[in-house]
C-alpha cells in the first residue's frame, strides 16, 4: 500500500483549502526580544516578533538564563528517567513548592508541558471518577478537549463564558454524580476573559468541581503573577489551578496545583505522568528563579499593560478594527485563510514584521486573524512601525476595513 | 461533593495493594554519574545510581553541557510558542536533520517527549487513515497502547515477538485496508529485543506500514547509535522510526523519522504537536550534540556492554538469578511488590545503592522486579559492591534463590 500517496492527498487537500501550514525559522538573541533573526530563501533578515507567547520576555531574562545554566552546570542536561525511576530531582521539588505557593494551594505536580498537564489531569480523573460528568466550556483548548475524549466520561459543552447556560447544564444533571466544570481564564485566541466568580459560585452551588487553565493568566494577571483567580481573590475557591512554564514564565513545561489528595492522585495514576521523563532539573531551576521574579515584581506587568493599551489607541487611530477584550492579546480579524497568510507574508517580506497567520485548527474557519501580543519589551516605535505597516498595507489591499 | 475523600479512597487501595509509590528525591552532580545525593527524612547522603535511563551518562557529557550553557546564553530559555506560532527555531531545524539523518530517513519531528510522540503520532494515524487496522505487539508501551486507544481506530494485539502470531492476524485482515504494525526494538522491563527482521519481511508481505519504537536502543545499537533496526541494516525498511532524547541522549523530547510525506501528514495534523510549546532551543542544541558524539564515537557503548556482561557474570557466580536478554538491562525478579519495595529500601539504607522498586502498572502484577542499568561510568569496584549487597541480602532475607 502507497502510505505516502494516502498522506499527500490529505496534504494536497490542506493546501487547497489554503490552511497548509508553513513555519516560520527563526533565531531567538538573548537581549534582542522582540527582534529575532529569520531565515528565509533570500537570507537571514532581522524581524519583530509579534506573536510570541513569551509575554514578557522572561525566556531572556538574565537571572532565568543565569539560573539555568547554573543548573545544568551543577546537574546536567537531563533527569535520567520518569519520575519515579529515578528522574525525580532536588529542583523539581522545589519548583513544585514554589508553584503550590504561587496559587495557594497544598501541592503541586509538574508535567512536561501544559498540554500534556491538561490532557493527563483531565483523562484520569474523568477515567477514574465513577460515573463522572465534565462540563466543558465551548472555547476550551485542544489538550482539555482530548483529555476529556479520552477519559470517556460524559461530556457536556456549556455555551462560552454563559454561565446561565452552565446552570441550566449542570441543574439536569442528578445530584449524586461527580461533576467538573472544565473552563480557561484568558482564552488565548479571541483573549477574552472568563466571568470566574460566577462560574464559581455556580459550581460551588451544584457541589461540582472547577478546573481552571490558567496558562495564558499565569504570571500576567494578580499581584504576584497567580492568574485571574489571584487578582479576583479567588484561588482558595478553585478546585485545580493548571497553568505552564512555557509562555510569560518562558521555559518549558505544564502543571497543576490542587489538594495534596488531588495531586497525589493524579501521580499516582495519570499515564501521562507516569510513563515519562521527568524535565530536566535545569529547566524546573529557570523556571523558579521566573517564577519568584514574577512574584516580587510587578514592573514587567505595568510596562507590558501600557504597551497593549499603546497598540490599542494607534490601532483605532489608524481605524484598523481589532477584537475588543480586556486581556493582552490584540486580535485583527481577516477571516480567510489565504488572505490571512499574504498580509503575514507582506508584513514579513517588506517591513520585517512577524506575525503568523492563524488558521484552523488553531481557530474556527472563518475566524482566521493576525494576533499580535506586545510585550514589555516592545518599543514605542516597533508600535509605531507595525501600525504603519498595518496603515499602509489597510489601503493598498483588496482588504477593506469593512472586513472585521 | 467531597472529592478529596473520593481521591483518598483510591490511594488508600494503592497503599493496600502494596503499590502506591514513593519518590526518590536525587540531586545530580556533574561528573559524579552514577553518584548523586539522595535527600532522605534522616538527611542527605551519596548513593550510586543503579537505575537511570541516562543509559551512558551522556546529561552529563561535557559537550552536551557545553553545547546547552552556550545555547540558552545565545537564544534564551525557552522557544516562546508553538512551531506554529513563533516557536521554531534554527537550532530545532538542525536536530531534526541530524535525526533524519540518523535513521537514514528524509525528515524528522520533534516532539516534547518521547510519550508525547508515539501516543500523537499513533494517534494521528489511526484516525485520519480510512478503516486503519493497528497491529500493536502485547507487550508495547503506555504512550503507543493510549495513542491507539485515542485513534479509534481498530486494535489487534498480537503476541509479544510471536511472528507466527502477527501473520496470523494481518491474513486476517481485508487486502485493501491500512496496516500499521507497531512494535519495539528493546523492550524497557525485560529488556528482550524484537525480531525485526522477520516482524519486517511479514509486514511487507501483507502491505503494512511498519512503526518502530527504538526509545531504550538509540544511542546504544548501531555503529552510530542508530538503534537495532541500523545494526541489522533494516532502518531503510520501516516506515517509521520513533526514539527519544531522554535516555541514552541525556536531554528530554521525543521524535519520529520517515518519509517527508509521513512527517508533515503529522506535522500537519497532530494535535499533540501542534497545540504545544516547542522545546527550548537549548535543549534541541544539547541534543544533537549527544547524538554526533554517539555518531562518532563507540567508546561508550563498548564500555558499557563489558559492565553489563561484567554485572551478569558477577550476578551468576553470586547465584542471583536475573533475567537472560541481549539487552543492556537486568532485571531481577521478585513478584511481589511489598517486597520488592523492601529490598530496594534496604539497598539504599544500609548500601547506599539506589535502584527503585518497579511495580504495577509499569510491569504486570506479579512480576515486580528490581531492574539494573549499567552504564559504562559504573567501575568494577560499583559492580561488586552492588552484587556483595544483594548476597547479603539474599541470605538474610526470606527471598529465596528459588523466588524468580
Amino acid at each position: 500500500m502507497d502510505f505516502d500517496a494516502l498522506f499527500d492527498a490529505q496534504l494536497d487537500q490542506l493546501k487547497a483549502d489554503g490552511n497548509y501550514r508553513y513555519f516560520a525559522e527563526l533565531e531567538r538573541k538573548c537581549g534582542k526580544f522582540p527582534k529575532a533573526a529569520n531565515h528565509r530563501e533570500e537570507g537571514v533578515r532581522d524581524v519583530t516578533v509579534w506573536c510570541s507567547n513569551d509575554y514578557l520576555g522572561m525566556g531572556q531574562h538574565p537571572a532565568v538564563i543565569a539560573a539555568m545554566c547554573e543548573a545544568v552546570e551543577r546537574t546536567g542536561t537531563g533527569a535520567g528517567g520518569t519520575r519515579n525511576i529515578s528522574g525525580t530531582n532536588h529542583d523539581h521539588l522545589l519548583l513544585e513548592r514554589e508553584l503550590a505557593d504561587l496559587h495557594g494551594k497544598e501541592s503541586a505536580l509538574l508535567f512536561t508541558s501544559g498540554y500534556v498537564s491538561n490532557w493527563t489531569a483531565l483523562s484520569t480523573l474523568g477515567s477514574r471518577l465513577d460515573n463522572c460528568v465534565i462540563l466543558s466550556d465551548a472555547g476550551n483548548h485542544a489538550s482539555m478537549i482530548e483529555g476529556i475524549r479520552h477519559s470517556k466520561a460524559q461530556k457536556v459543552i456549556w455555551k462560552h463564558n454563559d454561565v446561565v447556560d452552565l446552570e441550566e447544564k449542570l441543574a439536569a444533571l442528578p445530584a449524586d454524580v461527580p461533576k467538573i466544570v472544565a473552563f480557561e481564564s484568558v482564552y488565548s485566541m479571541d483573549g477574552d476573559i472568563a466571568p470566574i466568580r460566577e462560574i464559581v459560585e455556580v459550581a460551588e452551588k451544584y457541589g461540582a468541581m472547577t478546573y481552571l487553565d490558567e496558562v495564558h493568566a499565569v504570571g500576567l494577571y494578580g499581584p504576584r503573577g497567580g492568574g485571574v483567580s489571584e487578582r479576583d481573590g479567588l484561588a482558595d475557591r478553585i478546585t485545580l489551578i493548571e497553568g505552564t512554564l512555557g509562555k510569560a514564565y518562558g521555559v518549558v513545561g505544564g502543571y497543576i496545583t490542587g489538594s495534596a489528595s488531588l495531586c497525589d492522585f493524579i501521580r499516582s495514576f495519570a499515564s501521562g505522568f507516569i510513563f515519562t521523563t521527568a524535565l530536566p532539573p535545569a529547566v524546573a531551576a529557570a523556571a523558579r528563579t521566573s517564577i519568584a521574579h514574577l512574584k516580587a515584581s510587578s514592573a514587567e506587568r505595568t510596562r507590558q499593560r501600557r504597551q497593549v493599551a499603546r497598540l490599542r489607541a494607534r490601532l483605532d487611530q489608524a481605524g484598523i478594527p481589532h477584537m475588543e477584550n480586556e486581556s493582552h492579546i490584540v486580535p485583527v480579524m481577516i477571516g480567510d485563510p489565504v488572505k490571512t497568510r499574504m498580509l503575514a507574508d507582506y508584513l514579513m517580506r517588506e517591513w520585517d514584521i512577524y506575525v503568523q497567520p492563524i488558521n484552523y485548527p488553531t481557530v474556527p474557519k472563518g475566524t482566521e486573524r493576525l494576533r499580535f501580543t506586545p510585550s514589555p519589551l516592545h518599543t514605542d516605535e516597533d508600535i509605531d512601525h507595525l501600525v504603519t505597516a498595518l496603515e499602509v498595507l489597510w489601503a493598498q489591499c483588496a482588504v477593506s476595513h469593512a472586513v472585521a
